[in-house]
């Protein structure tokens, strides 16, 4: 019995997220078929990230457990015989039987794109979040550049969350635009239930001139959800990269 | 009685290309029902660029005719609340009545989009034409290079074209590398029938070590399709825009 760690890329607009659920076709389900198909075992991944309906990822991690002989590294290749065209393995790595993708210490690195023109781009249409306003990308990095560090990100936080804490560090977070594409990129610690789209709707309002970027610090202070910006679009997401420390 | 002229941005993934044909769903025909939908009149664009199935723009022209007293610039606009999201109307200004998208002198640019890494990423499977072998991007500058100016193509367009010559002239035609993203660029006079996806296929066989970029000038003076390289796929192709001189 060996593990082994697939990197998994996917382009979410099919799907409902990745886990897996009655009657709705997921990420996670798709990728347990093509599995179990391969090897002839019953496989069950188990996910870093369970991603949202629409959320696209470039580096999401899943684990499996397998009996089979084929090297770790060919797995890629082979699944990716099985899988639709929109789910593609970029790396398979065997790893140790006790690595779990959720017990680690990462940094995960998140990116949101905002398409920012007078009308929509079609091609773009399902991978960045669309306004007419233009947006002041200096006034959006000010405001981001409060969140960086370790704070309690309650405020940044939907509902529903099962975490036991809600302080997180933020290691980097860069909004860079070229051409009409704006590119907000985070990398942390760990993100609570919604906390990217919540942060890229809330420095969207600042770059709209609708939140002074000096607030940044209220809203942490406040924990309050309420404070801070809407939950910007499924859509703009895309889970870039993890990194097992 | 007035002629507008659209600026039309499409995902061509979900077409049969631009031209009308029984049977099938195209540009032309979507837009075709729209405007006749808005102005309750029976309208027929006049379209600059028939591109093909699968190919992709952000700049193609189409003109037509109406008696509706709405102001030209706010036809875009209205026009885009009765399309799909698939297709966004860019732009829209009044022309001269005897203007024809098809008989002017234009500059017209296309880009040309290569996704060269290990495995394909799922959300530019529709947008990019992927290679896992490693191309060398001076090597494609290098034979791009000999088709800038004016030159006889007949060996850059497939049978079946209905051009009385097929003398073109290029403006300028770069490939340029952002991560693993490839973008061949090229501006011209006008261009034959796949003549762009014919000069992304010998470029991409240049990149792949397969085609000396010295063999350009014996390609072109051969003015035999058989010379030159593949026909690039569709989906990696967008008309970026038009220039009217």
């Amino acid at each position: 019995m060996k593990r082994i760690m697939l990197t998994v890329g996917y382009d979410g607009t099919n799907y409902h997220g990745w886990q897996i659920q009655p009657n709705a076709i997921t990420i996670e389900s798709v990728l347990n078929d093509a599995l179990c198909a391969l090897f002839k075992e019953n496989i069950k991944v188990i996910g870093a990230s369970r991603t949202d309906t629409g959320v696209h990822a470039i580096g999401n991690v899943a684990v499996f457990d397998t009996m089979s002989r084929m090297p770790a590294e060919k797995v890629s290749y082979a699944l990716n015989q099985r899988l639709p065209e929109d789910i593609r393995i970029q790396h398979s790595v065997e790893v140790l039987p006790d690595f779990h993708p959720r017990r680690q210490n990462t940094k995960k690195t998140y990116i949101y794109q905002i398409l920012n023109r007078e009308f929509p781009l079609p091609t773009q249409r399902l991978y960045a979040y669309f306004t007419y306003v233009p947006l002041d990308v200096s006034l959006m990095q000010c405001a981001a550049d409060f969140l960086i560090g370790e704070h309690d990100f309650k405020s940044f936080c939907s509902a529903g969350t099962s975490a036991e804490t809600t302080v997180r560090t933020i290691y980097a977070l860069n909004v860079c635009k070229q051409g009409d594409l704006i590119t907000i990129r985070v990398t942390g610690n760990g993100f609570l239930y919604h906390m990217v789209r919540i942060i890229a709707g809330t420095l969207i309002e600042v770059g709209k001139g609708k939140l002074c970027p000096t607030k940044l610090p209220c809203i942490l202070d406040s924990l309050d959800r309420a404070q801070a910006g809407p939950t910007a679009p499924a859509c703009g997401l895309t889970l870039e990269q993890y990194e097992f420390l």
